[in-house]
């Protein structure tokens, strides 16, 4: 059965992004200190067109993560800035320019109803109107048997989590402490999740940790 | 240089203790989750003078945790009830019997003067009303030259990690997710905490994180 899968970087505090998201800070104060670990990589960066780069313990992580998947889900604030200013703008195709890191059909969930804008290097967007559940059906078709990708907002991840959606959780745990923001486990008390931890792999500047949802 | 060093487990959501911490329930509602991958240990039961138990990964994690430490800090709450209803009652001993499993001086965090308590096993109770740095000193001074540990909860980490006293952080991160509770990294916006991380231990129900932190 294919799986919906979620990776996600978070600081030690808990936090997605940092506080005050923005168009010209997508990733919010501090945000980006929660990705450095990935940016050095040979893997990471050969997924975004770029030459050389590091192989360490990561490495088999972020291959792994990448393996099987199908199809991508995300939230509309990973494809376009927060408050939507572009939104309107059909020019605007995503933060990755001209051959976005997906190369599979991706699910953008949002209120703002458009074309599928097909990209160079094999990604497609689609945009969502009519939810979650939605989302990650026309995901899983598109996958052709093969896992879904949650890519986040934390929003998301914790929509589809509430709806017991989620089968795997993947957290690259940065030693950062970013005190406001948007809290990955948030919106949860009600919603019995429970966990069961798979691994947890010690790399440079990040822990991976991989847990399992319990149905 | 005597080392400040805090071990403590946390629910993969970030919180110390569960909600409602009271006199029936000291570790608040799901608490004692956090600390069942310690219950089965060899090594836990043996400083809690009971028999038998398990080794796994956790093991030397304990063992470790324990070596070089020479006095403990522990906030007001680690010791008597939430509320303190039995601080005023002289015959409160603690949690932990007539044994406590600590072996050495603690210093106890608190507003209540109260004279010192000689323990079966060589712990002694030290009641601190002047203030972390005090508290610190004492443990110190008392651990003639061994590391001091220090216990929490969430509110004394974070004053110690506020105050740069504090060196080395252990995490027990539990695949749980408490969603209310008393929150580990908290009220230190403004602190500037800086962290390395030191290691990564994965072992049964539970990942061991230790940083250190950067002065």
């Amino acid at each position: 059965m294919s799986k919906l899968r979620c990776q996600i970087s978070i600081s030690l505090d808990g936090f997605a992004a940092g506080a005050n998201q923005n168009e010209e800070n997508p990733l919010g104060e501090g945000g980006e200190r929660l990705h450095e670990w990935a940016f050095p990589l040979a893997a990471w960066r050969e997924s975004h067109g770029k030459p050389g780069g590091e192989v360490n313990e990561s490495t088999r992580i972020v291959d792994e993560s990448r393996a099987n998947i199908g199809a991508s889900v995300m939230g509309r604030n990973m494809f376009g800035p927060v408050g939507g200013g572009r939104w309107g703008d059909e020019q605007w195709m995503g933060w990755w320019g001209e051959d976005p890191p997906y190369h599979h059909p991706v699910f953008i969930l949002t209120h703002h109803p458009r074309d599928p804008v097909e990209m160079e290097g094999g990604t497609t967007f689609y945009f969502v109107t009519d939810g979650i559940e939605s989302a990650l059906e026309q995901a899983r078709e598109a996958a052709g048997g093969k896992d879904v990708m949650l890519w986040g907002g934390a929003d998301v991840v914790q929509q589809y989590l509430a709806a017991a959606l989620l089968d795997e959780l993947e957290l690259h745990v940065v030693p950062v402490l970013l005190g406001d923001g948007a809290r990955l486990f948030d919106n949860l008390e009600d919603a019995g999740v429970q966990l069961e931890q798979v691994r947890a792999v010690e790399a440079p500047g990040v822990t991976h940790l991989k847990y399992s949802v319990v149905r």
